[in-house]
């Protein structure tokens, strides 16, 4: 794990004073009245190297979604409702102030506090072509301009600034992907050329590396090889990657029609288009690369990143991946729970830190284990509400007896990726935490139980998972289900299951999570977590094809949480199948007979 | 009722084919090569007067919506799943080619059938400019030119066309509008304000209806006004209406700031404009309406007719009418119910028409009826398998024994407008239409019981109502519900509750229908269909305020098909619930005994 160790506060705020006056001195210079910095890098991914971690830097936030704007005499900080306590605790408020990413967005509150005739500077890398040209537009309202300079000067500015990582990718072979890349180019070309284009600018590494078989350590939690690349409509592809990610075998490997371009060949490559359509997504991609294939005298066609959906729908070889890694890290995760009621039953009320290091090091001994998925979310009793907690934000707390511990985790493996999330009590639960409990796993359970006709999108489904706690005036903030990858990103697109809306039906081999939660500020956090796959349902009573979910993840929901009274004869059934099934798959990779133990009375008949 | 008696094919054969050949006469004497005629009037709306069925005098298709392409050697109909069936009994095969209206709509079949440099007519006032520019765009990639021009050829060609129906509006007191039309034009003149237009284009009659607190008699089963209007940021209004319709009196009706114009001067209203900013919806008013604004000089703001949202959301008088007009409406259905067994019992089974009209003579009885709010479906047997059926098409049908009959019927009343349907089994149902009956009663009771935070929509409700049908691997190819008038159209928006993405979050006060159904081709439909208006259901022991439903319609669900060990405790408490309800109030409207023991017999405890 290589997330920030707390830094003492007076040190962090000295450093981000220094680093704003810098920044504002190089905006002097420059002649421009503002900068707006996004918590992103030019690829526009949830997960970004340290060295581009330019937000941080800049701010001390750690968050993993926000905005600063820094002006001659201000500086303002954006998050959403997730950070709003965490924010105040890592930045300043001395040197900066305090807005809702979404109610005060730094846009409108650019054009407030400029005057007319201000200059406003953006790295054109760091935001999308949507954002950017509505930006330019609404500024321009108020005559304000927006002006692009890839020449970024926080990276003028930035002394002791991490190296790059550059590590050499993995060629993944047929037995992990299950279709070599010049099927799947081939495959993806032919939709870009139904859609009308020649080519498809493909600005989402993830979705290179899917197409490639490549794997990279570029990025921590997410394999991916930072690239982004030009598909032709005939399934030959450029990529413009550094050519020290490139190992040797690469190009046998990834099959005729792929070229690797150095980075300084990238802008001449997009400019290379004229005279052809090209898809882009201006959600998604940076605004530079499509400004560069507009100036080059391409036609930009406005569609999603069609490799999205395809790498969402697993074929049979991954998935049979996916459920070997999820047996496997099943065995990580029953061991450490196993471990940990042994611990409390002895009295060692362990602190966060720990916990989740003993459930790192359990995994680090499953093989095909790479790395976690995403930064352990160890939680004890109040910590738990807070959705996105990292114990090394700050001193780790110790489990308290009479409470809950919420342990969100994941790892990444050569054949899959996982995703999970229990609830422990520690000691004795109240009846209401088991009541509230119960409530969280029955929406488990309905989501997971539903079959549903082709067409259906996550946005139907979500409600399934909440109405329990809604019959009982209560929700959580959170969406329900995020697409996750096999070896690749554990949040990926493009269904979803929440009540935002979605237009992606769920289709076959498609891998999301169903995760309804419930938290109590001050108090504790539940949340019920499997990641399950979209499979054919088909009956011969069906007058209908039917899809519904198989559970991937397989360990036990904790038995002293459940109120049985409080379940239908068919939940009841739904958790005794369920933890049947755990016990038959997981119990014979069990090697101690401790754990087996521990897992058989885990999985008891409720 | 007024719909149209079926006409004996060969009658209906001849008609239309003169039709045709007079309008491709017209159309080659002004030089264009093809005419696109929508089921439409300049209002787009649903429900539209006889002299404007265009489509139908054209075609002879009766159905709700559809389109015809006429060139000089080919006619084209374009309609929906709904009237595949439909379209082949009533239009020739000889004279049209039958087209699916999504899967192969009439613009691309326009763009593939006609020559470049073809010129294809459209009337812009039956058209919405969303439609007449995408059309015109699209048209234009194959070199065909969209002309347009009011003078439509149809009514050129129309002979014995019927003559339009001018009727005096009626003025609706405050005790039915539960506000003043001063207080909606000044309430909705600020959201007009506030969204930075200087006026707004409101273009729905019902929306226009409403604010001015008029009814009409223009429309069968849509009492409004036929007319439209700019409201002013400032609440005032200027109405284009048939001085004909505006009654003595109604200008001290609508209070001061409202003028009426005269058809005449409608054009020279829409470009009175000049540099002001409107609003207009361009994806449900007219496009002429609009390029009339615009070449007047207005700029178009393009956003939702801000009336429907308000007319959605009834207020407390709008709700006590409601719920009075609901209880009336009862009574009648229950008398029909009652009489219905009685004649099934000793053996007479009536036809669909004699069915119906008794249904419609009951409700001719009920105090402030004032005429159907939509053609009754009264379909035995098989026919309720088709969702759109109408015994008047054909030959009405006979009750069979040992199926289900379905009636789906409602009243507009001066205080309210109703619409149910409920299933009844002739003779004994088998166990497997009670199994499928108490499966679409149970996605009815759970819609009807959830609880949902401010903020959800329709979207994300629809599957409660679908659950236990996915889950026995079946559906439904209708919406679950759409929202209702008060006293107005019985289908309005902008809220609905279906599959199809609404963004639009149900608010109290909002009265939508709830009823899902289930279908079964060549053997009976089922549908359970109530009336419910979404309510505040706070409660101390929630955490966060909760919306919920209250039902309107007050009539019992037939016992003799509920099977009830297929249902959970709770639903069995909804139903006994729900029927001690509908005797309390209704049992005491009833003026004769047998109607009495009738319903203390369909409410008894289940």
């Amino acid at each position: 794990m290589n997330s920030p160790i707390a830094i003492p506060a007076q040190v962090r705020v000295e450093a981000t004073r220094r680093n704003l006056a810098a920044v504002r001195a190089e905006l002097a210079k420059r002649g421009v009245d503002a900068l707006v910095v996004p918590r992103a890098d030019e690829y526009l991914g949830e997960y970004i190297p340290a060295h581009n971690e330019r937000l941080r830097w800049l701010s001390g936030f750690t968050g993993s979604a926000g905005s600063v704007v820094v002006t001659a005499d201000r500086a303002a900080i954006f998050v959403d409702g997730r950070y709003t306590v965490q924010v105040r605790r890592q930045v300043s408020a001395e040197d900066f102030s305090f807005h809702h990413l979404l109610d005060e967005p730094p846009v409108p509150w650019l054009a407030e506090t400029l005057p007319a005739g201000s200059r406003v500077l953006v790295d054109p890398r760091m935001f999308s072509l949507d954002w950017f040209d509505a930006t330019a537009r609404r500024l321009e309202a108020s005559a304000i301009e927006l002006v692009a300079d890839t020449d970024n000067p926080i990276d003028r500015c930035w002394d002791n600034r991490p190296e790059e990582q550059v590590a050499e990718a993995l060629c993944l072979g047929e037995e992990y992907s299950g279709e070599h890349s010049a099927a799947k180019r081939q495959r993806l070309g032919e939709v870009v050329g139904a859609a009308g284009a020649d080519a498809a600018l493909i600005f989402a590494p993830d979705s290179i590396s899917w197409l490639l078989n490549l794997r990279g350590r570029d990025v921590p939690r997410m394999p991916v090889v930072l690239s982004y690349a030009m598909l032709a409509a005939d399934g030959s592809m450029q990529v413009v990657v550094d050519p020290r990610r490139i190992p040797d075998g690469a190009q046998t490997h990834v099959g005729e029609g792929v070229t690797f371009l150095d980075p300084a060949d990238g802008e001449g490559l997009l400019r290379s288009f004229s005279n052809t359509t090209v898809m882009a997504d201006p959600a998604t991609a940076n605004a530079w690369s499509q400004q560069q294939l507009r100036a080059g005298g391409a036609k930009l066609l406005a569609a999603e990143d069609p490799v999205q959906l395809a790498k969402a729908c697993k074929n049979p070889v991954e998935l049979a991946g996916s459920r070997e890694a999820h047996r496997r890290d099943a065995v990580a995760v029953i061991r450490f729970l196993a471990w940990l009621d042994v611990e409390v039953d002895a009295g060692r009320l362990h602190d966060e830190a720990t916990l989740a290091d003993r459930l790192g090091s359990l995994r680090v001994e499953v093989s095909g284990y790479q790395e976690p998925s995403f930064d352990t979310i160890s939680a004890a009793a109040a910590n738990g509400a807070m959705c996105h907690y990292n114990h090394l934000d700050n001193e780790p707390a110790l489990l308290e007896s009479g409470s809950l511990y919420l342990v969100d985790s994941g790892g990444q493996y050569i054949d899959g990726t996982t995703d999970i999330t229990r609830t422990v009590p520690i000691g004795s639960p109240s009846a209401e935490m088991r009541e509230l409990f119960t409530l969280v796993l029955k929406g488990h359970i309905a989501l997971d139980s539903m079959l549903f006709p082709p067409g259906t999108t996550g946005t139907h489904l979500d409600v399934l998972a909440r109405q329990f706690l809604w019959q009982s005036g209560r929700d959580y903030d959170h969406g329900t289900g995020h697409g996750v990858g096999v070896f690749l990103g554990v949040h990926e697109g493009p269904q979803r299951i929440a009540k935002l809306w979605n237009a992606t039906a769920l289709k076959p081999g498609m891998i999301v999570s169903n995760e309804p939660g419930y938290y109590r500020d001050g108090a504790f956090g539940i949340r019920c977590e499997n990641l399950v796959v979209v499979s054919e349902a088909n009956d011969l009573a069906h007058e209908r094809p039917m899809l519904g979910f198989e559970a991937l993840t397989l360990v036990p929901f904790d038995r002293r949480l459940i109120d049985a009274s409080a379940l239908s004869a068919a939940e009841r059934d739904w958790i005794n199948a369920y933890h049947d099934r755990v016990a038959r798959e997981i119990a014979p990779l069990l090697s101690d007979s401790e754990t087996r133990a521990w897992l058989d009375a885990a999985t008891a008949e409720l």
